[in-house]
């Protein structure tokens, strides 16, 4: 096998999803920032409400790209390693690397094809934003499976 | 005077940009990286159509910073530095500092608000695609004097 | 469209493109650093071949970045920025991108698929190099046109 | 004594070694990233199996940079500092260094000669690669002793 297939989020869906997330922090009153990257782990769109801290920036970038590269949502990092004292220690310094909630691999069925990331709310606000963008993948499934 | 009063670029006006940064490209049928910084250097909003050159992805955020960052459109520094050699050889060391076209400086009327990058097309073409965007600012600023 | 069909190069064609650069610098009597990446320019394989030098174990890696992360062999740089003094000045400052030759994308059929970098002998010898291991894609290629 | 003689893991080791943590991996159904890194921590191979995280690439080349840089498993080293407040609080921010399991140096009979990093796994799992890969070595000494 020379190749493998993949699949990637396109910069239009990148954009629904971010506007999913961005209805969903006006309701919460909460102004945060928003990142989709494609499954290499690059940015594909970013969104700052308005007053969202700036220090989530990055860590909105970060989310999406530990999600990607890790296949795995950042909050549960914490139950991997909480147990393994030289795990909790050190690999919290991995460069990008978030261990805290509000990072999401985004997978059309199986295959992994990009990460969302939100900061600026709680951790808890971060992943409802976060999971109100990607109803839009499951609502897709749904439809596909009727 | 305790404070400087100051105004940035907004997300909902960072993505009208955008969406009219991608239209020019999609007329020219290239490909870009767009991003759009605050008054602070700040990112905004950001966004990778499908098949932009990955190494375009920072570009563009630096061109959009080192334009607010100085005031000026990217494409001027070289007319600046071009016959001074210790700026020549040196400035371009700078950090975050792109001294080729396609980063301009976001004004409303006077005031600095913030920036925008582009990056993926020639240099001629990422700077059209940052005028189309401009355009938005001066067609608002004219039908305010009509 | 809400996704991106993609490819990338595997574990094991990767392993062929090494071996097969690795024999063409035997034949030359160098030794080179080879890197391959994938279509999201992420690292697929490595290999530092007895006594290559040490300064080029990154560059290799950022020959393979730059080619897959701009679409275009290393080599190409040169004549596209030469008459632009700005561009001729800045743009060699970009993070991970390498201006001269020995980095090249590959592709499968159109699709980009990933990036080959070699570093170690002078740019015409790595050339040679990355070149002999592109013959295994253009064979795959000639062998399904039959 | 002008000089000091060394021994450093040549490119075709390198290359079994990897074969051989790949072939565990695959027996454990696990994908997985491995580096191979000379006396001098500076990378002589790598190889990331298909579907292998993206955050494993760089764990994975600094496990086997620690590993030789201070001639320890990685794995070792939470038991050398956790009863020491500042170390433990403070060591794990030195670059590249990892301390948990994963990383091995690898010795010629008392000469150290390079090392080797696996990430992708768990850290259990991780171990058992490296150590798989390091079972060539005790062999090829089993047999010098006959």
């Amino acid at each position: 096998m020379k190749f493998i297939e993949q699949k990637s989020i396109s910069n239009s869906f990148a954009q629904e999803l971010i506007q999913a997330a961005k209805i969903k922090a006006q309701q919460m009153k909460i102004n945060v920032n928003i990142a989709i990257v494609d499954q290499g782990g690059n940015l594909v769109a970013f969104s700052r409400m308005d007053h969202a801290p700036l220090l989530s920036i990055n860590i909105a970038q970060n989310k999406a790209y530990s999600a990607v590269a890790f296949r795995l949502p950042t909050h549960e990092w914490y139950g991997l390693i909480k147990d393994q004292p030289s795990l909790k220690m050190g690999i919290v310094h991995t460069e990008k690397l978030v261990v805290f909630g509000g990072g999401y691999p985004i997978f059309d069925g199986e295959l992994l094809v990009g990460g969302i990331g939100v900061s600026g709310g709680s951790e808890d606000e971060d992943r409802q934003c976060c999971e109100a963008a990607l109803k839009l993948i499951k609502k897709e499934m749904f439809s596909k499976t009727i």
